[in-house]
């Protein structure tokens, strides 16, 4: 059961003007289920994106950011679910091409102005017959296909479709801020998130929206981790239609950049945050700040050791406060001259450990009280700086193992 | 259910000349169960320990590290279960020190010549009043239990008591090697085990002794792995008493020397293993074997990448060759210009992905067939050099989340 996650109606997902939405059900891996979908992007746009960082990363990864770097100016991008199109070589980059060389030829556009993703198994090749089907398809349909069902259709081992969407008064007009995003296991920074997709009608040029779309993921989708495995497979993509007129963002000094930038990274949490809420076998979402660390990159190796711990995470999962557990990670995290008798260990408002040792006043049913909560923070000082980071993850369950286990993803 | 672990018979495990042993039922944590050991050493013996690179290692690793260090020469081990005596602060040191103290008074030493090793709970103090009337017990029984005594007297998750013995021919006579290895949950190097003793009646001089046994450890326990927690208490001892004149080794060079490493290291590995065998909710003995690296530290990093993957681990539970988790993992291993399309995958003795991708010929009932085995070999090769490593982990399953959720071990 997904923490505290709800899923918006059609009506609270606004159209960003300039996309448009189409999907297909295509068999690609299950039939009746929503799994290819295209996004048709308006003259003009600027669209930047950040990629797995993981070193076997998938065909459809490699392919996308050839044709970024091609800056011919993105006008489609096409998703699939079901295969992931990752360990499948040469034929499988040969695949990842014709699947764009197909959009771009039904949109009379160019090759290289289509982006192209894939999630599921690792390992298999692409059904290319029903995949170029399921293109088909879901472009007859552009335009006629809503936030909603492009949320759906991006869904692997999700329970859940994520969307987000805002309307920000700003500049001379209103902006539209819309986005869905994917992914329930395998998730771990570079990036977090399977895929996450980000668009509004305000016009950003595209060495700004370039720009804003690494730091709009450091704020979120590099935040978030449910088992510490680092897709093959994770984009995450910001596309700026420039369909309306109320900003024009040119430099990101404009007076009105910073409210725009807000916005994004917002929904940008809100829709990473949703990743983890429905994280695979989600019962708990917690919260782990690093707080006085010597340097951010300190503070993230303790707040990711606490993160990845399965020990910790099964306790959370028993809501129970053996804490020690967490300590344990503080004191494995990496960080050399660690001074385990000036860190202090919060769980809530409850002064767990202080000075490395177990609070003279803590008692066991405080922690226990915070335990039993399904929204938990976890917070850890140093006292070696002024660094600090905070990081989003689940708990370890018997449904995680199940889901993991008993079904092939 | 452990995997292909059996228990000798006390028979099987030789005593050690130069060594004694005595237990106590101390209702440490829980009632009727051995959890006090004393080991007595004879004089003139040589010990040597490797630790826990824990920064938060708990107080009784900081005492057993400063009486080493102050060189006067060990005479007794002492271990308690139930209570891990770390994140206790200076209170923790102080009765680290206190039941030192207590031994030596007991057998008539420094306290300086005692080892206190403790495991358990973390963030917790030791009950003092009943380890101390442990302790007296135990010291009293001295030279009537057996090392199969010993090595349940360690036991805290385990299922079974790990032990190990061997007599060697060599020199002029015949050695005898014997130890005991406890742990189950929060295993991984540096230290692996939670706690290995090993101990043989040959006489190796204090120097020797101590190279030897980091040699020994990483050939052993720092080779394995179940959930990639590095606990705070991890210790390996090695004991050497001297009390068998067939060798005499005060270099290293002499030419029994290397048998006699040998047999040390072989024992050691058997020891490491048992505790993967019965790894919390164990039901795979998986051995990774990483080639053709740059260095060993990048195999290292590779092979602990899969031992540590969740989705792989979950996987090897359900006997499923969902084999792309493995190549995502050696992606994100932290190899920066790690080349994919130079690996190789094989899964027992099957090529299953070649060049970075799916062999041609691997069928998926190939893959089934060896993941359906109890004891799997994971095969990678990267492609870059000559070097390599191997480590042993388990698979995660139901019991691991059960053992680590439902009970405070």
């Amino acid at each position: 059961m997904p923490v505290n996650l709800t899923v918006p109606s059609i009506e609270q997902l606004h159209p960003v003007a300039g996309l448009d939405i189409g999907f297909a059900m295509a068999h690609i891996r299950k039939p009746n289920r929503k799994d290819v979908l295209v996004m048709r992007v308006a003259e003009g746009a600027s669209v930047a994106g950040v990629f797995t960082k993981n070193r076997f990363c998938a065909a459809p990864v490699q392919v996308c950011q050839a044709h970024l770097k091609a800056d011919k100016g993105i006008r489609a991008l096409l998703v699939n679910t079901g295969c992931a199109n990752a360990g499948t070589g040469e034929r499988g980059l040969a695949d990842a091409k014709a699947t764009a060389a197909k959009v771009a030829s039904l949109l009379n556009i160019q090759p290289e102005q289509v982006l192209v993703f894939s999630t599921g198994v690792i390992l298999e090749n692409l059904p290319m017959d029903r995949l170029l089907m399921g293109v088909d398809q879901a472009v007859a349909g552009l335009g006629q296909a809503s936030w909603l069902d492009a949320a759906t259709a991006i869904m692997t081992t999700d329970t859940l479709p994520k969307a987000s969407s805002t309307r920000l008064p700003v500049g001379t007009g209103t902006i539209t801020i819309t986005g869905v995003s994917k992914g329930a296991g395998m998730i771990r920074p570079n990036m977090a998130t399977m895929l996450g997709y980000l668009a509004t009608d305000a016009r950003i040029a595209q060495a700004v929206l370039s720009r804003w779309t690494t730091e709009i993921a450091d704020a979120s989708f590099n935040r978030i981790t449910i088992d510490g495995d680092t897709s093959t497979n994770d984009s995450f993509i910001v596309v700026a239609t420039g369909a309306s007129s109320a900003v024009n963002i040119q430099t990101g000094d404009e007076p009105e950049a910073k409210a725009v930038l807000e916005a994004l990274k917002a929904q940008a949490i809100v829709l990473a945050q949703a990743i983890v809420r429905d994280g695979e076998g989600a019962t708990k979402f917690i919260t782990i700040t690093v707080e006085q660390a010597g340097t951010v990159d300190e503070a993230s190796k303790v707040a990711y050791a606490i993160a990845h711990s399965p020990l910790v995470k099964t306790a959370f999962f028993a809501s129970d406060p053996n804490l020690g557990r967490i300590l344990a990670a503080v004191g494995y995290a990496g960080i050399e001259d660690l001074d385990q008798t000036k860190i202090q260990l919060y769980l809530g408002d409850v002064h767990v450990a202080i000075d490395g040792g177990r609070h003279p006043a803590y008692q066991e049913a405080q922690g226990q009280a915070v335990m039993n909560e399904a929204e938990i923070t976890v917070r850890v000082q140093l006292g070696r700086g002024q660094a600090s980071t905070t990081v989003w993850t689940t708990d370890f369950s018997h449904d995680y193992v199940s889901i993991n286990a008993d079904y092939r993803s």
